[in-house]
């Protein structure tokens, strides 16, 4: 479901990419789609050279590709050195929350008298927010969210409905946090008396930088003491586990299902595949890749690409190979001595 | 706590298992319990052997068991092929919730001007049903949970509590959607300028077939440009991740903590274990298995039990195991040029 | 960022503590910090030998430390023998939470006339607490929290915002519940006809013991006859999944992103690491830690430290042994066979 935002022709959407095109101006573009799937009022893209035998049959209004490409194209042509980004930018156009945004305080809504409100900020339906909040300008509160007791949110940040930000919470500019994430729960720290757990309140805060988003029913736990940093442009996919004091640097991208566990620090550039977990009090520098599903138990010095594990095969032969998993210490020592058996003889 | 449900006699019973049996028709049953634990009120089922050294000795009103276990029973039995389905026709009777919703809209539930209403539907405190919805007929909103602008929810569908339905997702009917569960959250993507990430709007929705279910904190993302795609009789357990543009094939079922990478599809009648993982732009066939905690990374073409990973050990036997798997390739290596030596001896 | 609670003495934290000291009981202390990071009017601790370092040069105005240290010290000391359990402690003084909570109902709380109050409960904007709950003394329920029908919740216990009780649960005293959790959320159930699924009802409940915390995010899933069932001074993280019927002892901590497949048996004192996966109908004796991310298959039945998997290495080194992973039991026989030859020859 491609939703169509009626006002803009061929020419808006090539002055939007900063682009030039041979065609008709006024042509009424309605969104975007697939090569394939491309309709003539639809704009199509390739980026990636697996779609380029769809190219030549597309009944696109206009295609997004690599000047490399351009000759292949039936159809006007908006030429960039990198296609998925003009993709990107496009994307955005036909984004239809925005245009429901209505400035104002929906009157089921909660809000404190010591309450900061920015200019045109939208604070929805059962949406609660507690004493001593900043909300910047145009910020969005999404029906059902609540904002905690003097937490800070910068302008162009949207809540989508119902996520929880925790008190004392800095939340940066342009930041997207989607349905049903938690920012600031308490982290996970107790004592232990020989018995029993003590908690250990949980005094930190989590800032996020600018143009962070945190996906579907992510965590990002408050510090012990200091705080929970995410860099600015960090992206974070639904159900992430981040722990208290973790540190991320700007620009990395956290995949579904990663946990990190408290106090270790992610460099910048760094990207964490699904279902990757990170132990606790790591060091990884920039640049670092972790495919999908790899526990990392030691801190990475040198960025480039680590793995762990093993992908799946038939559960028959898997069962052989596994086995031997537990003989493999034993396996290498029998190998050793034959070697050296070997050798003697 | 098995819950009582007053009106019930054993005759109810068999006439909705559709059985004959001997006894007494009018016997008030309150409920369900194991062979073990079942009193003289209660409907008890025999559908694992292990549970079999219970049957002569069990006090329950009736027992749901397989012909060939009819012999051995003491107390009046309730023949079917399979019990276990017969059990859980039974479960649907002794559900407290369908008698407590109320149909309805809550004083305190915001409901737009623009919404289509089907008969007997319940919204419940607190909840928000956005412009251009429509309910079918019954459908329960529960409380706190909200639906956004243009989704279409078939009747007979359930949300409990705090679920959210993003704007522009279409749900089939007699789904259940468990609390914290969000549906339509955006996509995981991003263009990468060099320096950055640029957002991809993800203008595609999600479609959720009839008779879906999806467990509690679970994230079903939206598409980019297409939907996402859950086909009927699906079944997803808790905290599962499904990202963008996933196609899920009907009667497959998920267990808890699956997550499944954006544009993969997952064939009909297939069963992840828990904790599964499969990378983006993978095909899984019909009809396969994959057991707990497996990574995979390849499509997959035959149906059939898949698995990676090895189970737990010691703590001290793993360390001196884990460490040969990075001397592995080293071992093999080894064992070649060991072999060669030996046969030219 | 840590709280100031203005009306502390050095006094004060001492007598909290149930030490003595020697330095200036009137010196008002307004947090905790490291050693490093103190200021004069904060509580510093040493309760890690890595951080020794920052001990004689420490700014804070006192020290929690092991009396082996208080000669080292150049401050007041504060000497315990477990001094992370005086850390916890102290911690509690400066939670700014509690001096929030104001008793009472807020008026667009929506209360069920049925229900049982407390004295001094706290139910905040837009929770729902539905017919027949009962909540104990000084019960805090979040703002847009949903309490279900008929579940008892003890003195003391804390929901945070946006948490899902369901109904029929039981809660005992002093629990916290973090935003976005959902207690008792159907299990896992249905039954297959041979062509498709058929739910079964889950009429059980779920149990918490007192001293439970449970993450933010996290699922319990409630029984599908009897109860799941959570000891007292459980400590269950974020984005954790306990599935229906699973049973965990008193004292037990699971980390981040664990998962409990159905009707597993945990014992008292046991530690999952982040990530673990237990399979379903398994008993673990007490006693047992299992290292992040380790899938276990089996029952445990003696205390100890139990893993599985690999770490990460580089993705280059990784690829050559993790494709040996699938020849290993051809290795071990050849290896076999080979040792044979040897021994003949």
């Amino acid at each position: 479901m491609t939703h169509a935002s009626h006002h803009l022709t061929l020419a808006d959407i090539a002055r939007h990419l900063g682009v030039t095109f041979e065609g008709d101006a006024a042509l009424p573009i309605r969104g975007l789609a697939t090569l394939k799937e491309a309709t003539s009022d639809q704009v199509a893209f390739l980026t990636n050279r697996a779609y380029l035998k769809d190219l030549a049959t597309t009944q696109a209004a206009a295609v997004l590709l690599h000047p490399e490409h351009g000759k292949s194209c039936p159809v006007p042509k908006l030429e960039m050195e990198n296609p998925y980004l003009g993709y990107a930018k496009l994307s955005q156009l036909f984004d239809p929350l925005p245009a429901r945004d209505k400035a104002g305080i929906h009157p089921t809504a909660v809000v404190a008298d010591s309450v900061t409100l920015g200019e045109g900020v939208s604070i929805q339906a059962h949406a609660v927010v507690e004493a001593g909040v900043t909300l910047g300008d145009h910020v969005v509160v999404g029906a059902g969210s609540v904002v905690g007791a003097d937490s800070v949110i910068g302008e162009n940040t949207r809540l989508h409905a119902n996520v929880t930000v925790c008190h004392g919470v800095i939340i940066g500019k342009r930041v997207i946090l989607q349905s049903g994430c938690v920012i600031g729960g308490d982290g996970f720290g107790f004592a232990h008396d020989g018995e029993g757990w003590h908690k250990i309140a949980q005094l930190g805060g989590v800032v996020l930088g600018d143009n962070v988003e945190v996906g579907s029913c992510s965590s990002i736990d408050r510090g012990a003491l200091g705080d929970t940093l995410i860099g600015d442009d960090v992206k974070i996919d639904s159900q992430v586990q981040i722990a208290h004091n973790v540190t991320i640097g700007a620009h990395s991208a956290l995949a579904g299902c990663v946990g990190i566990a408290g106090s270790t620090k992610v460099g910048k550039h760094c990207m964490l595949g699904g279902g990757v977990g990170l132990s606790g009090h790591l060091t990884i520098c920039d640049g670092v890749q972790v495919t999908g599903m790899s526990l990392v138990t030691n801190s990475i010095h040198t960025p480039g690409v680590y793995s762990s594990g093993t992908g799946a095969m038939s559960n028959s032969q898997w069962r052989k190979n596994a086995v031997r998993f537990k003989q493999l210490d034993d396996i290498a020592k029998r190998l050793s001595r034959l070697e050296k058996t070997t050798r003697d003889a």
